[in-house]
Parts: C-alpha cells; sequence; structure tokens
C-alpha cells in the first residue's frame, strides 16, 4: 500500500480505539452531514439524505400497499393539548421549545414544536370519526418533529428529526392490536431485508413504553459497540387519546364508543443505526438497497490505453445506469486508482467495478464487494445481471456479517453480579429473567448502566428467575446500553 | 335529474355568485383539507396531501435530472442571521413566529421558525464553498416554512405551508442567471404541461421582487375570478447572500471571490390555483396527472345483471391498475348511478368510466370527460390505451379551456381611468405601459388594488407611455388584484 493510501485510511479513528470517534469521522469524512449553527441539529448533506431517500421511497410503498395514506398535520400544538392525556405531558414536556410570539405579537397560548403528533391528529380525528363506516383510519405523515435533547449525536438523537408517524383508528382493540402488529412486522421485515440489519422484535416494559401508550413494541438492533438502538416501534394506544380528544363513533348497534387507537413510527435515526451496524475501519459499508451509489466504476490501466478504457467504462456505466443501477463513474486521470478504491470504500459504495486494457480484450471486468473483498471477474455481455447478483450477496453478506455479531455479543445471565461483569467486559446484549417490578427493572440501571430493551417474543432462552430479586421471573428480557 | 341530485349539486355556492364561497365549499366538500385548531394552519386531508405527492415526484425527478440533489437543513434559524440582510430582514420579521423557550430553559438567542432558507443555507454554504472545484452546488430542499399570515386561505396562503426551495451557488453572474432560468422554465413547463395552467412568464418589478433578491421572476396564473396566483418564482441573488455570509471561493486564477447565488420555489399553493383554474359549479376538476383517481369505474344497469356487471367492472379495474392508471371503483350497490356520476364529477375525477349489460354484451365501456362531458364509446380490448387517451384529451381540453378563459380576461389599457373601468366592471388582467417609478406602481395600487405581477417576456402589445404619468413608458407590465 503507497504511502497516501496508508495514511487516507488512518485519518479514521480506528472503531476499538474509540468508537464514537470513529462515527463521527465516518459520517463527516463520508460528507454526509455537517453540524449547524443551532443547537443539536444538524444538516443532512445529499448523501445523507439521499439515504433516507431511499428509505421513505420503499416504507411509503409498504405502507400505501396495507391501505395507509399519506396526510399533513400542523407543526404547531396548542399548550393545552399536551394536558389532555396525563402520561403524554409528563413524557414530553420537558423536551419541548416552545413559540411564544408570532408576527410581532405575543400570542395568547403557548404553540410546542411538534415532538409527535397524536395530540393534534386526535383532535382532528374526533371531527372526522362519526360512525363505523368511517373506520378504520390509515393515515400516515411524513415530517419534522423536535425533542430538545440534552446530549445529542448525529442522526441517532438530534434536536429535530425527519420520520413518519403512522396514526390509525380503529372500532375495536382486537383491530387495533393486529394494525400495532402488521406495522411492527412491516418494520422487522423492511430493517432486516432493506438495511441487512437484524432485529429483536419484542414488547417494552411499561418504564420503557410510550407516554400514553397501553403497549409498545420495538425492533432493537446492536450496534458494533455493543450498545442497542431502538430502531423501530409500534405502539397500541388503547383507548387513550380517545378518551382525551373524545373520539367516539356509533357503532353496528347503534351505540357510543371509543375508538382504539395506534401509532408507529421509524426516523433518520435508521441511518446512524446502519452506519453503527455495518462500518468497519474502512469507513461506511452502506446497505445497496439504499446507498446512493451502489457501484462506482474505475477504469485502470496506464496512459496509452487510458481513452479507450475510459470509452468502455462510460459504455458500461450507461448500460448499468439504463437498467436502474445507482451507479458513478471516476474517471479522472490525475488520481490514482489505488485512492479511488480508498475513497469508495470509504464512502460505503457496495461494489467497485475495475475494468482495464486486458479486461477490455477478454470483454470481462472486475466487480469488487465492499464487505467481503471478493473479487470476481464477470463477462461484459452480462454484466446487469452479475452486478445485480453481486449487490444482492453484498446485501447478505451485510446481513450474516452483523448477525453472526450479535450472536457473539449475545449473553444469558442470572445474577445481577454476572450481568455487571458482562456489561463492564463484554460489549452487547445480555437476556435475563425479570420479576416484573419496576424496583428490580430500575435497579439494573443503577448497576450497570444498562436498560430493558424489549421482551422478546422468539428468546433464545427461558430464565425461570429474576437477577435482581431471584423470585419467579415474569418474563425474559433483553437488557443493554442504548443510544 | 332526480330531486336528491339537484339537492347534491345546489350545496356549492355557485361561481358567479360568490366565488371564495365556492372555494372553500369545494376544497371541504371534496375533502382536501380541513381547518386545524392552530391559526391560518391547515390539514392536509389524504385527497389534498395526494395530489401535493405527485406534484413532488414529478419536479423532483426533473431537479434531478437537471443535476439538483436534495438535503435538509434545520427548520429554527437564530436571529443574528436575519440582520445580515438588510432587505431580506425588513421582508421577512414581521411575519416570523419565535421560539424563546426550549427543553425548559429560555434561550440565550431567539430562534425563528424558517420562513425560508436563504441564511441557513448561506451559513452552510460559506463553510462548504473554497474553490471553484466545489461549484456549482446545487441543491434543492423539499420542507415545511411558516410565515405568520394576518389573512390566510387554505392551500393558497396559509401560516405553515410545504415547499420547495433550491438553492445554488455559482462562479459567476451568467452562471447564476442561467440557472435562475432554467429553473424558470421547468416551473412554466410543469404548471402548463403537468397541471393545464397557462401562465404569463416575466421579471417581477423591483418592489414586488423577493426581499434580498437582485432580480425575481415568476410565473402568474390567472384564477376563474380573475385574480392572479404567483404560481413559482426564481430568483437571482447576486452576490446579497454572499456577502451577508462571506461565501467566497478560490477563482480559477487563484483569486477570491464572491459566489453568485440563486434560490426558486413553488409550494402547496399550487394546489390552490389548479382547483381556482379548473373548477366549475359541479365542483372540482383536477388535472389527469395529479388526480388522485383518474379514472372511476361505475358499473351499471338492472340488478338482475348487476353481479355480471361488477365481475367485468372488477376486470377492467384490475387491467388498469396493472398499466399504472389510478383507477378507482364505485360498485355500492344501494346507490344509484346518477349520484354517483355527481360526487365524482364533484370530486374533479378527470374520466368516468361507465359500464353496463348491454356494453358488456358488445364488449364496450363509455368514457365520458369531466371536462367537456363528451362520451365515448371504447372497446375493451384496447382499453388501457383508449383510458391514457382521454386522460390526454382531458388534460388538452383543461389547458384550451384556462387559456380561452385568460384571453378573454385579459385586457389592455392606456390610462389609469381605463384600468379602474376594467378592474371594476371586468374580473382580469390588464397589460398597461409602466414608466418604471414605484410612485406611479402604488399608484395604481392604491387606485385599483392591481399589484404589478410581472413584465412578461413576451407581452401581446408593447405600450410607450405610462398608465399613470403619461411619461415614456420603460416596460410593458401585467396588473391585476392578486391572492
Amino acid at each position: 500500500m503507497a504511502n497516501e493510501d496508508k495514511q487516507f485510511v488512518t485519518e479514521i479513528t480506528p472503531q476499538d480505539e474509540d468508537f464514537s470517534r470513529w462515527y463521527i469521522d465516518v459520517i463527516k469524512k463520508a460528507d454526509l452531514m455537517d453540524y449547524s449553527p443551532v443547537r443539536g441539529c444538524i444538516v443532512f448533506k445529499p448523501d445523507g439524505y439521499e439515504i433516507w431517500e431511499h428509505i421513505q421511497e420503499e416504507l411509503d410503498r409498504r405502507f400505501k400497499e396495507t391501505g395507509h395514506r399519506n396526510a399533513y398535520f400542523p407543526l404547531f400544538i396548542p399548550e393545552s393539548f399536551f394536558q389532555k392525556e396525563k402520561e403524554h405531558v409528563e413524557g414530553f414536556n420537558p423536551e419541548l421549545p416552545w413559540v411564544t410570539e408570532a408576527g410581532g405579537e405575543k400570542l395568547e397560548e403557548r404553540l410546542a414544536i411538534r415532538p409527535t403528533s397524536e395530540t393534534m391528529i386526535g383532535h382532528m380525528y374526533e371531527k372526522w370519526i362519526q360512525s363505523y363506516r368511517d373506520l378504520p383510519v390509515l393515515i400516515n405523515q411524513w415530517a419534522n418533529v423536535v425533542r430538545w435533547e440534552k446530549r445529542t449525536l448525529p442522526f441517532l438523537r438530534t434536536s429535530e428529526f425527519l420520520w413518519q408517524e403512522g396514526h390509525t383508528a380503529h372500532e375495536n382493540e382486537q383491530d387495533a392490536r393486529e394494525e400495532t402488529m402488521r406495522m411492527l412486522e412491516i418494520y422487522r421485515d423492511f430493517v432486516e431485508n432493506y438495511l441487512a440489519i437484524p432485529v429483536i422484535v419484542g414488547q417494552k416494559t411499561p418504564s420503557e413504553k410510550f407516554a400514553g401508550a397501553v403497549d409498545t413494541y420495538s425492533i432493537e438492533a446492536m450496534m458494533k459497540d455493543g450498545r442497542a438502538v431502538q430502531a423501530g416501534t409500534s405502539h397500541y394506544l388503547g383507548t387513550n387519546f380517545a378518551n382525551a380528544f373524545d373520539i367516539q363513533y356509533l357503532n353496528r348497534d347503534n351505540v357510543r364508543e371509543y375508538v382504539h387507537t395506534t401509532s408507529w413510527g421509524v426516523s433518520t435515526r435508521l441511518i446512524g443505526s446502519l452506519i453503527m451496524v455495518h462500518g468497519d475501519d474502512r469507513g461506511l459499508a452502506l446497505p445497496p438497497k439504499v446507498a446512493p451509489k451502489q457501484v462506482m466504476i474505475i477504469p485502470i490501466g496506464p496512459p496509452k490505453t487510458r481513452d479507450a478504457v475510459v470509452g468502455r467504462a462510460d459504455e458500461l456505466f450507461a448500460e448499468l445506469k439504463q437498467a436502474g443501477v445507482r451507479v458513478g463513474i471516476d474517471d479522472r486521470g490525475d488520481i490514482r486508482p489505488g485512492w479511488k478504491f480508498n475513497e469508495y470504500e470509504m464512502r460505503g459504495v457496495p461494489v467497485r467495478l475495475e475494468i482495464g486494457p486486458r479486461d477490455m480484450e477478454n470483454g470481462v471486468c472486475v466487480l469488487v464487494s465492499r464487505i467481503s473483498g471478493e473479487k470476481k471477474v464477470v463477462s461484459q455481455d452480462n454484466l446487469v445481471e452479475e452486478v445485480k447478483a453481486m449487490l444482492e450477496q453484498v446485501h447478505n453478506e451485510m446481513f450474516e456479517r452483523a448477525k453472526a455479531f450479535r450472536e457473539e455479543h449475545f449473553y444469558s445471565v442470572d445474577t445481577l453480579e454476572e450481568m455487571k461483569a458482562s456489561m463492564d467486559e463484554k460489549r452487547g446484549f445480555t437476556l435475563a429473567g425479570w420479576c416484573g417490578s419496576e424496583a428490580c427493572e430500575s435497579h439494573v440501571k443503577e448497576e450497570t448502566g444498562a436498560t430493558s430493551r424489549n421482551i422478546p417474543f422468539e428468546p433464545e432462552v427461558t430464565k425461570t428467575t429474576c437477577l435482581v430479586c431471584g423470585e419467579a421471573a415474569k418474563h425474559t428480557v433483553v437488557f443493554a446500553r442504548a443510544y
């Protein structure tokens, strides 16, 4: 490796040295974001934003396929709305920014910037829903929301972030619970099969559920430092918001009843998650399905064959683009191929396509996987299929690696002592029995810094005693330190 | 017409009786929006929001095709940023909402909710742009913005609205001016060929230009009450924001220079415009390319043939859907076809497809244009092509009608007296000569309520004297009362 390349690579702090610095180095260097002059708010630069656009396209397609439609509700929420649901106001009040003046006048009632829209949407649903014929209401919103966080981290926890929030209303508990689970499963499938991130699906403990929900379900992903990210949540809200906003309907027996509501959301923290799950000391590694560039073409060889090789590379570029592959080409003559290889590896481009003079003669080119480094010589005649197969392969490699990593860092413990040792000595998730008391749960947090992530639907083992009090375990819970 | 149908139709106030009431009746009845509890903010209901989604898809495609990429900048703008560009702060300050508290604390510096993002983006560009190699920067943002308006009107003027704002930076004036014109032309082409709204393209007078721009260009559309809507604007900002935010770059001669910037935007007021341009006393008339439902299938005939007809209608529905047509079917057996015809005309569905037992026998169905009412019997064998042709025909009918209406309501005057008479007696746009003085321009406004809309690039006639002072005319200007 030439010096210039080596130096380049070492500009990124190694993950094992300082994972947080690695993360910041990578997202800055790969040009995904920049800090803004407003505390805790970032700028999504084009390469960062485009990841979000690909996430949006696919989720939006899946939401519509399951009968949901998009709508848009106001950014501002009157202060009185928050007072209507007790848990909700307690959960969100500390994080709200307040508009107190507008148009040169002091407002009579302060307006919060929405941290989530259950209250505003509850108010509107009360007007829209009269009878069972109006149900279900299946609405989603793509929007910015604001939570004034004390400690922020680009993508993963920012004061303003982008998300989607689904809000549905149903005739009864069963329909609403089915919806809650349907959306949770859409999230699981999307995050696993689109972002190549394996997740643990389960139910939040009461102390960790959404403020105002009856039950909250989540998918939890393991970052490469062993910490957890809650990658998506789906809430069964029961009749809590229906009560608060008086959303009643005339049922099939002509009796007035409260609707049952759900809400569910994922946000731009998915971008942070996929970086922390897949990235390595060489930089980003982007899942092919959301990568702004899926393939980067790099012509190689001596100056005398350069024009011919670049000419052929341009043709391959056009062919791949035509086939819907997001492809780039770097044909700059004054920059060495080795530097380019490192550059696009750092930027996380899933597949590199190399073509040189001998490849041209043989009618082939070389595809290189960002994950395994595997080099595959493929025929130019069959390029589109070969590239698509390689992208699929890279996706699978990413998922399998992430899954293997999670399995290596998944522990099972029986006592608090074991949990402490596990958290201090190893990175990862820990499965333990829990009696169901909030006291034991918060004791774990105080002693280890780990919170309950969820009660997995399919735990690998079932625990019989609580790791804190030793009483009979009600649940087997995943604990982890979390972002 | 049965009584039930008649009553239904008369629920919408006729346009000639009260155009404003007609507008509110139609958007409420067609379920496009609802008022929110926050002053001046509306809820975009699914059918209203979906029009915006189709506008977004196509504009986004055109922006990307011309080399632009999307990014996302913070909602909040520090107060000090507005102070940096004098005209800008004067223009926007009266309309700003201010966040003064957040996270339980009073903020050291107030944060405005963005009314537009030149200042925030200027601040970031200063960091990003070092050399001519970094130029041009071609970025667009899809976002919500807020302007605390005193008088609001759904879609056309709301305190919070949705828009896109392009922000580009260039090496020199020529490049920036070319970009300004390129985007103006994209808007013209989109609004005419996608929304079927003919527009007048031209330059704003200095008093009507964007606060902080050197030159502002606009496309102006005529509503059915003769008033104007500014449907899109593109600004050449010169080095005004570059000076304010110190955006300098090292040019090709290694000399530091200020960049030249542009900005350009269209907003959800396009939804209001297309309603006011195309709607009639029967209700909405939606341009086919952005209509949530392009075709509504209504099976007809007596009960005994109902199942067979509905069965065949379902097949046609599937075929059209498969072909990418946005199609609906209303096969409710307890509602009369006549009622349905009125309902979907009111909702503005461009094409109705009727199929009855005799049509089935003959292998045909009937397509009906929402605009001309023309009924066309078409073969079922050729349905997709026939439907696509009919959608194209409806688009053309809409454009031609709107254009004819505009021509009928386009006047040319030589004196203020004529202008007054024109504005009082007729609805429409008025072309007049103008000497270029702000005094004459504001005199027209005081006397007639009309503002200068723009100086059209291609005026129908060229005026030689100013309509107010009688001095030599510098420009031929379109005046109109405007939303």
